[in-house]
């Protein structure tokens, strides 16, 4: 994933008292979520790849266990040996750093190790953690304390990605497979715009518990008095269609109308027309569009054009941060939320040296920031400062949009 | 699979007496042959599809499922309700008259139908088949027999793919699975040329026992007088190799060289060199390179390259049809042996109307024959008359080549 | 271009007396040719590459002037300078012993030299040319005489080229350019099928006159008996699309299927239908279509699926010689004719060695034969054993068909 | 191109009084400039497009008459012909709401009209407009000076394009054509960093003279202490490659390592080694590289990468402005300086209603902001608060880059 955000569940900063204590609870909780979203699938369904963006759920496990393994029981434990020294190869995603890695469009093909082997790495790495945080004393813990917040909160990332990754495989499956038949995209509670007065705010992280390096220094930013409206609903993105939103290139960007014309799409992604009635490929299988719903699986595009429909902006990245903080609400648990601010580095930002330094910088530039959190985000993984960012053609994430308007 | 062949053990026409018995055996024994060669896969290995031209095990089972139920059950057994329509969607091929089909390079996305499930499918339809088998009076089953050839013949057709699908699969996994511990490929004889002295012969498929349509009509030919070779080895393909074989352009057809230059390819399919020495993936993993077996998993292009570095040339169909009707050896159970005649019809041919009639004519360009049969071939399916054709880049198959000269 | 043929006109073996006055009259006379099919053109004109099929007007000017220096004045004049030595680069096309060559499909990016310096490119090499045939003596006359003659027979080629390749330029251009406003295809003579008996024959060249090597050896070939019929004409093919040809797969090989549909084809090339009335853009512009003429300007896709809906065969290229040898009319000077024959190479087949030998033998895949010539082909060029080749979804060349039917 | 600025020069609003003499002179002054451009080229040069991001001169001479003919003679003039009724189709590039247009990548396909045909246009709307400025009464000048303006402006943005495609397509002839003997880059006056204290500024387009919609409204930001730097030099660049810069994944956004990959990038754009030695492909031609000069046809991908060599940053857009407006001296007339700024909407931005305002606003995303002007730069275009934008692979315009230190 190109990194996103973590919590405060797992914060090892927000520990009151015991670091083993915080630690062992953490990493059991962190590591037993990602084994509960994946308990639904069968090994064929932890295999698929249905894109070069998306990796298997398999590989999603293998990773994030290669991630402990690597930065934590190869540097910290003495005579460790690999559980399969051939993982590294396979597992590492982007760290160039780490050394050379299996060509990511191709993870989808990688049936041996198996699902069962993928199981047994994990609770090979798990047991070793577990001796590791047991006997460590307090300076190595103290010292490695870091590390492990940072893999705990890599591996919800990757938590997210299993549920957006698994449902774009469903989704090219026509017999419309069922993750979770009782899945729901959680109701907004809606309401008016915010008003944020002008004026210099700080944004960014302070500095307590966990964050991302992407997300300091903490710095103060100049706003333009602006009202920070709702998430936009299914209903209003119909009007929106009806209309000939997709249709009228006056309305889009020049690079998102060539989106839209080569890959043909008329709705957001997932939606499906049958018999004149408008459904959506969710994690409960096809589902009826429900208008009061915020709409999800829009890209920025088609984001930015419905701004430009409405005569409206999208937010910056620095406005969301202000009015959320200010009590904007919806901002967490449904879906992400679009920013017209392209991801790059706040004044003064500099990478963390080494391999988990790449972990970030490398992608800032033709991403846009996201903020908040969505669905299929775990608890306690969202936070204020977290910035979130895809390319502006994908939609496969859970995400929607607000509307700004400047005062006049 | 572009179409290809066909058998003795399982020829309605070679029965002794009974009907009926003989489509229950060879039904049974064809069905049976198809899940002993995927015994030693995982429901994961079953899935994957490493490119294009590949189907996963799992299709291979439920297509050629399908084609019974399609072409037999459906029309043929009152009242028969198919396992699950949506199937037909699924596991069409490519029968334009059958329907609409799903998009054969998404074939490796569908877990479901899981593999259980297919076995459950396999298991009903063979049931129906049963009854159908047990109960046809002798009318019927005088009516059914030539389907129920060609479906079996089509099902050992996917018996070879599945095996070079399979490899290929396994040949993009860095961990180099293994198949069949034991597998390995027959040792050719050998010999000298065999000389085929100029006249007019009759080839083609006369009539008796199974063929596929594109064998036929039988036909008379000229053909010159001609010495034909044996199995060209690995030890003489690492010459060619050392030779720079792969590095000179005057060597090879120009889309050849085009291919080579944009593959990167400086020695068969599958090879690897490892430290000075040459090893090649196979059914059985990594195995070092036997100079004495037959060179195989070499394209046209390069079958081609080689027979101008040698002064020669590779045989025509007609040339090859002709030695082997005079004894040639090693024509069967090695490698496919490619013939320089581009696959096309027979003077006369017609293909067989309706959607059966599909199955071989609509390929005729483009694609090369290819004579004999291969150590993949199922036992019984190989004959005489047999026309194989692929792609000339295509090397994926248990493809070789012999050489011929003709007399001055 | 893929090679085709020539011709008795500028024949060296065809000469009654004196070499001397032949080589000079025929060099004269081929040379001049070319510069009258350019002359309708601009310099822009003379640039433009709209396909990496074609090449440039000014490219082909230039390119058969290089043949003439690199093969004859370079390696016989003493002393003799290149025009310039950066031309070889440029102007070589596909003779990879002749040294390395500029990226065809960048062509149209060459302004420099300009077309006023190609001119003088060429009135250089024609006086050299012209000194070396007044001074040789005739020892050096004789072996001098046979590269003459492939030199010419090679600019002649590269003159139906210009023209072909300026059409597909000119249906580029919105404005419907015209290259010569009375250009009109030959009207055929049409009439009955012509029979061909069965039994051996001779076909390839007899070694009289000129030819190029893949039209040898002249060796036997077995013909069934067949009957071989017309030019099919524009209103037999608007029969074929208004029963929905273009649109039943069924109708269709499987990769010319793919190619109607990637490509969007409902019509012969350059069709175009204005207010329900079909034209054609041609050397004259845009021009109604004529019922009665020869159909041009299709693939051998689309003869193929028009063969299959007469029900009906091409001819391969043994029969089409057998037939023209024996009286079948309209065989040369209208359009270029499909085969079902594949183009390889005839028995006992060696391509002479040396950069000369380069030009057929390596394009001896994926392509099929045409027979006869066209209107662009230039007077004399033609010949009864000339063997033209393209692949099967080309059809900016003057190219049209015939069917054949088998005695029964 | 992406649209960009404009100048004093031509600038209606700053005329002193005479606003019809302004007009006409300013019309004047710029349509020459032009034709001064397109002087060295033959009309073969004219004709070519090296990628799709390049457009013909021809082209550019006249779209820039067509914007003329479309917005000022077809509105203003009652009884205005067009010259070509098909010139709209040809010459209009992107404004959607002026109906539809020629595909852009097959430009340089249009021999005709030709090079003298486009000339005419040229005289023939000239002496259109020349009429219009004369006889319009003041009401009406007051009215279509603002679309003068624009147009005067947009074809000066065109006479930079013009340079930096001619010199593309120049750059791909083996022959190294030189447009004028005598260009070169003017050397830069280099000095330390300049230091901008902290605290709010106001930057963008006050409504003063001519600017683009994209350099409003003029708005307060906030700026942090940062001290910037001179043009970077090809020495400095030099370094970088010695260093090993172009091999290091790690100095590299990760889409920025994947276009050095995919094109083999090895130093800047037209640079080339011969004998040890660089030179650089110029209007000149090639030329030996100056180290003394300003690095010049970088990326933005190779201009970040090497800020992360130096440990440095890429200035803001805010931060360069306000930088220049305190006296940084080198920021026009050398190379554009790529920002690390995405090309957005500035607060409360909102495109111009009709067809002019599809011009800058429709670009907004996967684009950065260069500052500055450049040697190819018409004299008296460059502005304080101009936008350029490029993709982040593209280098082949003037660019260059200096870098900021954020103070501790
Ligand atoms: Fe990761
Ligand atoms: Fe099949
Ligand atoms: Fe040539
Ligand atoms: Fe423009």
């Amino acid at each position: 994933m190109p990194a996103a955000s973590t919590s405060t569940a797992v914060s090892a900063t927000g520990r009151g008292g015991n670091l083993r204590d915080w630690a062992r609870a953490a990493y059991a909780a962190v590591r037993e979520e990602t084994e509960r979203r994946v308990a639904p699938l069968s090994d064929e369904d932890q295999l698929i790849q249905s894109m070069a963006d998306a990796s298997p759920a398999k590989w999603h496990r293998a990773h994030t266990t290669w991630f402990f393994e690597q930065f934590l029981l190869v540097p910290q434990v003495p005579g460790y040996e690999p559980f399969d020294e051939r993982f590294a190869f396979l597992f590492n995603s982007y760290y160039v750093s780490a050394g050379p890695r299996h060509e990511r469009p191709r993870r989808g093909l990688i049936t041996r190790p198996t699902v069962a082997e993928v199981g047994r790495y994990r609770a090979h790495v798990d047991a070793a953690m577990a001796r590791l945080l047991a006997e460590a004393d307090e300076a190595t813990l103290d010292a490695i304390a870091p590390v492990i917040e940072i893999g705990l909160n890599h591996e919800q990332q990757h938590q997210e990605l299993m549920l957006t990754d698994i449902l774009h495989g469903f989704a090219h499956n026509p017999t419309d497979p069922v993750y979770a038949a009782a899945w729901r995209l959680p109701a907004p509670v809606g309401g008016d715009a915010v008003k944020v007065p002008g004026g210099i705010y700080r944004i960014g992280h302070e500095g307590q518990g966990f964050s991302f390096d992407n997300e300091a220094p903490n710095h103060q930013v100049l706003i333009h008095p602006v009202a920070i409206g709702p998430l936009i609903t299914n209903g209003e993105w119909l009007a929106f269609m009806q209309a000939g939103g997709y249709r009228d290139p006056l309305l889009w960007l020049s690079d998102g109308w060539a989106t839209v014309q080569r890959e043909g799409w008329d709705a957001p992604g997932y939606w499906r027309q049958v018999d004149g009635r408008w459904f959506q490929m969710t994690l409960a299988g096809m589902q009826p569009i429900d208008p009061a719903a915020a709409v999800c699986h829009v890209s920025y595009y088609e984001a930015d054009a419905y701004a430009r429909f409405a005569g409206k902006d999208l937010p910056t990245e620095q406005e969301w941060e202000v009015a959320v903080a200010g009590g904007l609400p919806d901002a967490f648990g449904i879906v992400w939320q679009w920013t017209r601010s392209a991801y790059g580095a706040y004044p003064g930002y500099r990478p963390v040296p080494g391999a988990l330094g790449e972990y970030n910088g490398k992608f800032m530039v033709n991403q846009l920031v996201l903020r908040g959190s969505s669905v299929a985000t775990p608890d306690g993984h969202e936070r204020l400062t977290y910035r979130n960012f895809f390319y502006p053609h994908h939609r496969w994430q859970f995400t929607g949009l607000r509307l700004t308007e400047y005062a006049r």
